[in-house]
Parts: C-alpha cells; structure tokens; sequence
C-alpha cells in the first residue's frame, strides 16, 4: 500500500507542471481527492496494480526532482522566516536589525 | 550565432541539476566562463556544429522547464519584494502594515 503523506501532496503541488497528463490524473485523484487506488483503477478501466505502478513510479519521480531542485525544503526554509518575521513586525518595539537579518537569510535561499 | 544572455545565465543556474553531465559542461563553458563555440569544440574534439546544436537544445529545455516551474521569475518578484522590504527597513520610523504586506506577498509567491 502507497503512503498518503502531507511530503507528496505538497511535492505533487512542486512538480505536477512536470508530470505526464496520466501521472497528473492519477496523483492527484490519489492524493488530492483520496480516492483509492481501487477506485482510481474503475474510473480509468485499468487494474488496480497498473494504478499503484504507475504512481509509485510518479512518487519516485517528483522525489528525484526534489532532490535536484529542493522546492520543498526551501519553501519550508523560507516559510519559517516568514514566519518569524510576522512575530517580529507585530511586536510593539520593532527590531529593526533582525529584521533585516531575515531579509538576509530570503535572499541567500535563492 | 548563440546570443549570450543574462536571462540564460540564470535559467542555467536554475535548471542544471536537472541537465545531462555534457549539457553542464558546454553550458557551463559557453555562459559562465564565456567560451567561444570553436573552444569548447577544440575541447571536447567535436565539431562547431555539435557544440551549437547541443547548447541549442539545452536552452530550449531549461526555457522549457522555466514555463512549467517558473524558479527565474519568482526569484525577479521575490527580489523585488526583498528589495523594498531592506528600504523600508532603513527609515526612521517603521511602516508596520507596509512590511506585514510585504511579507504577506512572499507568502502568496510560494
């Protein structure tokens, strides 16, 4: 059995622009919309283990692509910052030079 | 004549990883350390022709990529967010609400 996680819905999301029609279809009914590989494989009239091939394969893919181009990692790099920085700008005093640290840290992660 | 652009320099930045080892190298010669088609020709002991259909080809791919993934053009926005945020930053009396929304763009860019 595949593994449903948050990692390959949000790689989908990365990477979808490179995937094959089929690859799109079936992803992101798999992941998307939680469909079942079952249902997955009546809706395109093929087996169940054609389905399950071919997103495993898919999964690998996007992994491969995470691997060279890192999207994820430096989404949830930036989004920590972006993050801090929000704390950082609603407090009463604000702290102007951490805050251009921040800024910093962004541009580097390009 | 292949046109040298900064434009490429950048997708080339982007997108190699996801490049054959050759096309790295021809890409990497020509656009970051400025070799002629007839130098890198001479290096690799293949003609001019071979040199020029394969950095052709390579830099229809990684515009190819850059339409699907769209790294370069984010990174111009992001950078120009950056930029008026490191402004902002620098005047005397901070504009909370105008560096929440910088941020808030940031966000949206992901």
């Amino acid at each position: 059995m595949l593994e449903k996680t948050t990692r390959m819905n949000y790689l989908y999301d990365f990477y979808q622009s490179l995937l094959t029609p089929k690859q799109q279809s079936y992803m992101s009914l798999y992941y998307l919309d939680d469909y079942s590989l079952g249902e997955i494989a009546e809706e395109f009239n093929v087996s169940r283990q054609a389905v399950y091939d071919n997103i495993k394969r898919t999964e690998a893919m996007v992994e491969e692509y995470e691997s060279k181009l890192l999207l994820f990692q430096k989404f949830q790099e930036r989004n920590k910052i972006l993050l801090k920085m929000k704390e950082l700008l609603t407090e009463k005093t604000l702290d102007q030079q951490t805050l251009l640290d921040a800024v910093s840290e962004l541009e580097k992660l390009d």
